[in-house]
């Protein structure tokens, strides 16, 4: 989700626009500028987020089955949920299907939701259906905090930045659509069947993770939202960052979005021993990617000295 | 919010895919076939729904100020919190709009958004910003329930059947503009700036509604609803009910939708006094529309005998 938080967000003209409007709903806004809004109920403290999908802005007609849209619909919004530490609960769908879909499609879709729910620990809890000429799906994804959640803001210098998986599989699914070719089976099941990184999380912020974010917009664009919320510089060597087999230049993994890996700070040091047992409890890499320093922004940094930011890439660009 | 139980739906093809949707995803879906899902957190019980507003859809371009339309998604979502007689606590807006609208759109419907929010005693959360083609905005709300909630179920033969506010001021203004002319003024605000019934229903539940619902669908439609989920059969009088001063013919304020207007049935005898005392609370109708028998479905019966039911009007149809 996007934020609250007039502070708190990285660059980008979709940001300032979601400044402006907060700013004049003056403190009739609340939230705390991270992937999601955390609301106290009774003694307890949810976290909520949602996510939107829209056919022609997020994928393209014959890209996913029905089944394959739900699930990734739904993943990308408990994403949110795993990015501040909280524990799924259950979920909420707002959808709108093409009269012409043929009506197992729409019972496809919701197995989907169901699906990426249960391997998330939540359940559905209803939604809203409409008619319209174009696929839209809305999850809602709502989770229990046990004690506080794993914000953006927490990284301080010195910090080292680390992420999850490897990047870069979306990107080239989606590269090999617009170019008419079918994706390499490995870089499709990445964008079609992303998985939120839920326990992950947990297990990372138990072992003292002091910021997170998932990858949704991109390593360098969320590590900009990081370093923006937490007023720290970020420094990522594109040499480190780990890449799906597919990848051709690491230009794809930096840009890559929707991967809904996990970036986190870990303290200094912390991240060597987490790392060894993080790949044996869920054979899946964690790899250094960096550090957090004093300063602003994200920088790219070889060994051998700095590089320029590539352009960075929105939905389809 | 449509509905996850499989009993309570009225009829119809939209509900039919719904039922066959959710059967299939088995226990793994919860949910009360109300307006809105329940949810338990921990002492607290919190009713949640969302609703998906798309241009083209629900209005076409030029219909709605960008404020309107934060307003009028708004409102239609916490008018499910109202049918359940829940408190409205907050709301996340999930937003996609086109590349070519000014910056001042986007910052115009939150302050819509926050406007309807402040309106019901509920703030904004946050929410998600997307690009698309079109106009999406998909409000997800929660309230708060005291006890027990209003649900679509409690309807008991020989209750009688009460409407809140005066129906059809959204189908004229919906005909006006399909027509190419511009609408009454006080039909089109019926449609721009509807007002979610919050107090209303709180007051409603306090004097024994036991039954509620919200006129989305239309008073029939949503009359089917209400009788499906109750099991029993509902008898409306067109000639009582009560009808925006632009209406021409009744059946205009029978299938006339995104009222949100409640629709309640009441024990026998306890709507005259409480309409006396709505009135005067709320400076808005109260009126009793029918009553409700054993069977099932929905009659139009005049005091000088059966109607035949007029078309049922979809989205735009």
């Amino acid at each position: 989700m996007s934020n609250t938080e007039h502070t708190s967000l990285g660059p980008g003209a979709e940001f300032d626009r979601i400044r402006q409007a907060l700013a004049r709903l003056g403190p009739n806004a609340v939230g705390a500028g991270d992937d999601c809004a955390f609301v106290e109920v009774g003694a307890e403290r949810l976290a909520l987020s949602c996510d939107l999908t829209i056919e022609g802005t997020h994928f393209r007609a014959g890209w996913l089955a029905p089944v394959e849209l739900g699930w990734r619909a739904t993943a990308a919004a408990l994403s949110d949920l795993a990015a501040v530490a909280a524990r799924p609960l259950g979920v909420l769908t707002s959808v709108a299907v093409p009269a012409e879909w043929p009506e197992e499609h729409f019972a496809d879709l919701m197995e989907g939701v169901g699906e990426a729910a249960r391997s998330a620990g939540a359940v559905v809890w209803g939604g809203d259906l409409v008619r319209a000429d174009r696929v839209v799906v809305d999850v809602l994804v709502a989770g229990r905090l046990d004690g506080e959640p794993v914000r953006r803001s927490g990284a301080q210098a010195g910090d080292e930045l680390w992420v999850t998986g490897v990047l870069g599989g979306p990107f080239r699914a989606v590269a090999a659509w617009n170019a008419g070719t079918e994706p390499d089976e490995t870089a499709r099941a990445r964008f079609t069947h992303p998985v939120p990184r839920v326990r992950e999380a947990l297990w990372l912020k138990d072992r003292g993770a002091r910021a997170m974010i998932d990858v949704s917009d991109g390593l360098v664009a969320d590590a900009g939202h990081l370093a923006a919320a937490s007023g720290v510089g970020v420094v990522i060597d594109p040499d480190r960052v780990p890449l799906h087999p597919a990848v051709e230049v690491v230009d794809e993994a930096l840009a890559s979005g929707e991967e809904y890996e996990l970036l986190l700070a870990l303290p200094p040091g912390a991240g060597a021993a987490a790392a060894q047992a993080f790949r044996a409890a869920f054979d899946l890499p964690l790899t250094q990617v960096g550090v957090v320093e004093q300063g602003a922004g994200v920088q790219l940094r070889r060994r051998s000295g700095p590089v320029n930011l590539p352009p960075l890439f929105g939905h389809f660009r």
